[in-house]
């Protein structure tokens, strides 16, 4: 039934309206709000409206389609349906008319702001509503009459075809503005970019330009830095690529920076150069190696700790060294790319670097939050980024609490004797068989076990050559498990233990994972020092958390949240028994993979998301461990394994720990440990 | 009488109201909206909020001043006159308090916008209104408990203490921000420029930085750059520098650097970068003249015509050679100067860039809009701003019309045959005696006239070297005027004129101004080429004021104003016997010196100056002489000396014009010359 003001419907969204009939149906969907998207602005020319009519009764939106609810298929339509096809009763809605009460279904891929649902487990959805996106319009021709710029008439027709208010243009796009202009016969497209004060045009193609504009996420950590090649419009991944973080010769962890910052003049410039320069290195490298045309690079979203976020802005870090640790800057910025180095990708990228929550917990943390969203959690949850520093947020939909505390690079595998990187030849798995205390275990890079047949040959000539983070973990927890440590940490002799892989070691033990006259290479063993080190990083870790239990007035947490790209190789039942974690059940802590990175994958692709994060890290109450008098004591508390006094039940109930005590000197005071001795 | 309420009147303003008693001058004078400078917010620092209190009856304000009107001088006066002196009877204004009825002088010095009034002449007051000023902050000290970056408490501090909202903050100022908080005891000035988007900060200095900044007023013109070093505050001149524009080596005139730009694959690109490299060589060289620290220039404001304006921004100007002469962008713009090469200054100074009229009618010509302010005359006034191209303005109150004619070079002394830039041994003034038409001239940089005792000597050994711009208009008017040439710029033979410095050379004749022979130089002479490329110019520049005219729909003007560097050396006089200008009576004609200049330089120093040209501009109709049929028969018509067919009554009343005509070949039309024959 024809009517002057036909009622529409949309699907899925179910916004509803009348419109004026021989409305489009583009038209339609923006005065009713609804996502439709359109580079072309309405012309025909990009297909990005389709949509697809629905036919007959809907007794649910109270209205019946006719055949002709919409106008006939157009020429336009048609052209476009020979040139590139379009599926079965699909339209195109900027050239559809709504003639009658229809109902209109969007399909996804017609949504601007789609909700990108991922297969991996750890790559979350990622709403994508992105900073910068292309826009066709049509220019009109200088007139003699009337003069005015190619600049302002562009920025008219920005305010005519797309509701825009006048756009900044760069000197680098107005100087290939006329050509442009004049190369596409008055049609363009421009890149144009949401800035706080406006839009701003960051590019401009002659004509109809359709490839996606793309963006990098950065997660600039202390030890590796990781980038993401995204698609803008899709969230998608189009490549991913990392490197080592250059001022590794600088110092190896946080503080040893600022001091080289502190002690060597210029030292600082030094380290922002380096960083900078392996950015832009594997800028450009992700964008050859994806085939990608560098200037579709638009965007950048970067996150790192408050170090490596002030070294890459080019601030001295030093008063990150000292309380009261304070930021030069705190709040999320926008920045030309360009100004941090990022000189491969297009000329006017703009680089988003999210907010920081303190002096100590850093952008990083910041992206985890935004990643993991504990603020809209029923569940009280513990977000652990577990590095070289460890940054920890607690919270539910009634508050979040953050802190930092310093782990050290133990967990990364450093300070321990047979330690080294994550790498191929390293042991990043191992199990102690408990009753004959022999180990067997599995390196990077092979998918056998240490005593299947043919490991020798798999692992290669280089053979085993260290232990890993997640490794020396899974070592220790199983050496506790297997009764080789005692609750205070110490290593029993060959006599307590009955295992002649414990080994003294100067006035300690040792225990020896693989045995070098064997395999033809070093021996491989977990000293003293090595478990001192990691009871130093895990106390520090399970202090703050702690901490932030006090602030929040519990004992308990309903979920564990393991975030870093370390966190997702943390075996959780091996962290617990290490008392790394509060003790929940098994079933409640979960891996998130490289949260900060999906964070500032999440940033990257919607200014929504920027927004939020801004407002959720001004609300975040923020813990500083430095000042707080009771981190001492529970961290003093949390060195025994897997605890001097919080019960561990869940962990008691799935992996009850032998209790033994290897202490000679009688003078310890670790609890049951010293109290029942019981050797194996 | 001490009241709750006290009143309080300021002068000069008038302004008035009531506070409650115990405010501080400064703060009533704000609640006011009365101008009362201050760089330290009210801290008795700055002393730039110094005031006088009235004492007595004031009948005309209808109160009556008590001897304890105001606070007792207190200890931060006391100190402050101690250290560096305050004249007797004058009280700051942040420090003394309102305790009775009062009236309150502003003295010119404690007004932020005041308005400057110069003695010489042509340079105009200029109220002072800048972009970029000093602001004394006290930041609050960071805390741990409440973690926040030092810029978002310099923020804070900003909008607590100067009501202003956030302001941005380069990476070049942020690196810098910690040092000077912590060496400025938590004080520091910060020098923030309004931009359009809100407050940026350009720089910081620890605790009170009291050295006024200043700013560049660039003219860029085809022939000669010119800068003047301007203190922000006072609108004053600090020092002036000018250089010629590099770029005169890859084309003497406009449409000539234009043609490179089309030859030369690079060739704008090449032009740019000389024309940056020497404004920065200019700035650098007049910082350092001036013994101002390079740091505190902060603002630059330029001017240009359209194909200058384009090169300076790396524009490639082809489309400024052809029709429709599209400016790639005509409105004003505020860029950082470094992005145009003015890396010498400080370096997140800002350059603003008056806007362009027409495409070729550029920023120079609003730079006089700015300066003349036409809109604002009750008298039609018509302006020309005479170089290679000139820009002509004819308006009142009610409309304004703009438009540029191709006069050429021949003004500036080019396309002349003894024709020379004005540099000294330049003949620039020359008076032909009627009787024996025999000549006498002045050399620039010479006081004595050629026929004055020690001429020869007063030269110097370089001897008479050419004739410049001013000087051929006036040999070629007052040749007119000695009847040596006639209505159509004939010049006469010996026999026609009876003077033997008529020569025949070639098939025309030329005057001898200067006898080589005589002189031990060169022979300096007037040739028939050299009048017709006078001629050339000036039916230019008489067309386009009279197409604008036409477009009025006068006949006449009520007043003349000549403009540009060279205008200020025309004589009325000689002008109006070429038939440069209209026939005014010669007490309207006015010379308006450099009045680009001192656009740009109102420009620089009042963001209010800037919003008003930008406005003004786009009302002021754009006449384009090159498509107006008209244009070439007011081009013809305008040929003649002063013209064929425009009468020329006020000329004609001061100087009666000898009525000769020495064509032989009796087939010319100029008029009453060739009907009414009459050699002297």
């Amino acid at each position: 039934m024809t009517r002057e003001m036909p009622r529409v419907v949309f699907t899925p969204s179910g916004k509803r309206g009348q419109v004026p009939a021989g409305t489009t149906v583009l038209e339609a969907a923006r005065q009713l709000g609804v996502d439709l998207d359109s580079v072309c602005g309405g012309r025909g020319i990009c297909s990005k409206c389709q949509i697809s009519p629905g036919r007959g009764a809907f007794p649910k939106h109270g209205l019946t389609v006719a055949e002709d609810a919409l106008s006939p298929v157009n020429d336009v339509e048609r052209r476009y349906d020979e040139k590139r096809g379009l599926a079965p009763g699909r339209r195109l809605g900027c050239q559809a008319r709504i003639l009658a009460d229809v109902v209109i279904d969007v399909p996804p891929e017609s949504q601007l702001h789609r909700q990108v649902v991922r297969k991996a487990a750890e790559v979350r959805a990622v709403a994508t509503d992105p900073a910068t996106r292309l826009c066709l319009v049509e220019v009109a021709e200088p007139d003699l009459h009337a003069p005015s710029g190619d600049l302002q008439r562009l920025n008219a027709a920005l305010a005519d075809q797309w509701g825009l208010p006048p756009a900044a243009c760069p000197l680098s796009v107005l100087s290939r503005l006329q050509p442009a202009l004049r190369k596409g016969g008055w049609t363009v497209t421009v890149a144009l970019h949401r800035g706080v004060s406006g839009p701003e045009i960051l590019d401009i193609w002659p004509g109809f330009f359709e490839a996606p504009l793309c963006g990098l996420a950065i997660d600039l950590g202390s030890t590796t830095i990781a980038l993401h090649l995204t698609d803008l419009g899709t969230g998608d991944v189009i490549a991913s690529s990392g490197a080592m973080n250059p001022q590794i010769r600088f110092g190896e962890d946080l503080m040893s920076r600022v001091s080289y910052a502190m002690m060597n003049p210029g030292g600082a410039a030094e380290m922002t150069a380096a960083v900078r320069a392996t950015l832009d290195g594997l800028a450009a490298g992700i964008a050859a190696e994806a085939g990608v045309d560098p200037r579709r690079i638009v965007e950048a979203a970067l996150v790192g700790n408050p170090v490596m976020h002030h070294l890459l802005l080019g601030i001295d870090p030093v008063e990150l060294g000292q309380a009261p640790f304070a930021l030069a800057t705190s709040e999320a910025a926008t920045l030309p790319a360009a100004a941090l180095g990022l000189g491969s990708i297009n000329p006017e990228a703009r680089a988003y670097l999210l907010p920081l929550i303190a002096g100590h917990v850093g952008a990083d943390a910041a992206a985890v939050a935004l990643s993991e969203a504990p603020e809209t959690s029923d569940d009280l949850t513990l977000i652990v980024d577990v590095g070289t520093n460890a940054e920890i947020l607690l919270g539910d939909r009634t508050r979040v609490l953050a802190c930092s505390s310093p782990t050290g690079p133990a967990f990364e595998g450093a300070q321990i004797s047979a330690g080294q990187r994550a790498a191929p030849g390293a042991i990043e798995r191992v199990r102690i068989d408990p009753e004959t205390k022999e180990p067997r275990f599995r390196v990077i890079g092979c998918e056998l076990w240490s005593d299947d047949p043919g490991f020798a040959a798999a692992v290669g000539p280089a053979g085993v050559t260290g232990i890993c983070g997640s490794g020396i973990i899974e070592a220790v927890a199983e050496m506790r498990m297997a009764g080789l440590v005692d609750g205070s940490g110490l290593i029993g002799s060959a006599a307590q233990t009955g295992s002649d892989r414990c080994r003294p070691e100067g006035r300690t033990q040792s225990y020896l994972l693989l045995d070098g006259a064997a395999s033809g290479g070093r021996d491989i063993a977990v000293t003293q020092g090595d478990i001192r080190a990691i009871q130093l990083a895990k106390s520090a870790l399970y202090a703050g958390a702690r901490l932030l239990m006090d602030r929040r007035g519990v004992d308990r947490v309903d979920r564990v949240v393991l975030a870093g790209a370390f966190g997702a190789h943390i075996s959780p039942l091996h962290a617990m028994v290490l008392g790394m974690i509060p003790d929940v059940p098994l079933d409640r802590v979960r891996s998130a993979g490289n949260a900060a990175g999906t964070g500032a994958r999440i940033a990257l692709c919607s200014v929504a998301a920027r927004r939020l994060i801004e407002e959720n890290v001004r609300r975040i109450e923020k813990v500083e461990t430095a000042i707080e008098p009771r981190f001492q004591d529970h961290f003093v508390a949390a060195n025994a394994l897997p605890h001097a006094s919080d019960p561990f039940p869940e962990l008691a109930r799935i992996a009850p720990l032998p209790r033994v005590d290897f202490n000679t000197g009688g003078s310890r005071g670790e609890g049951e440990g010293r109290r029942r001795r019981r050797p194996r």
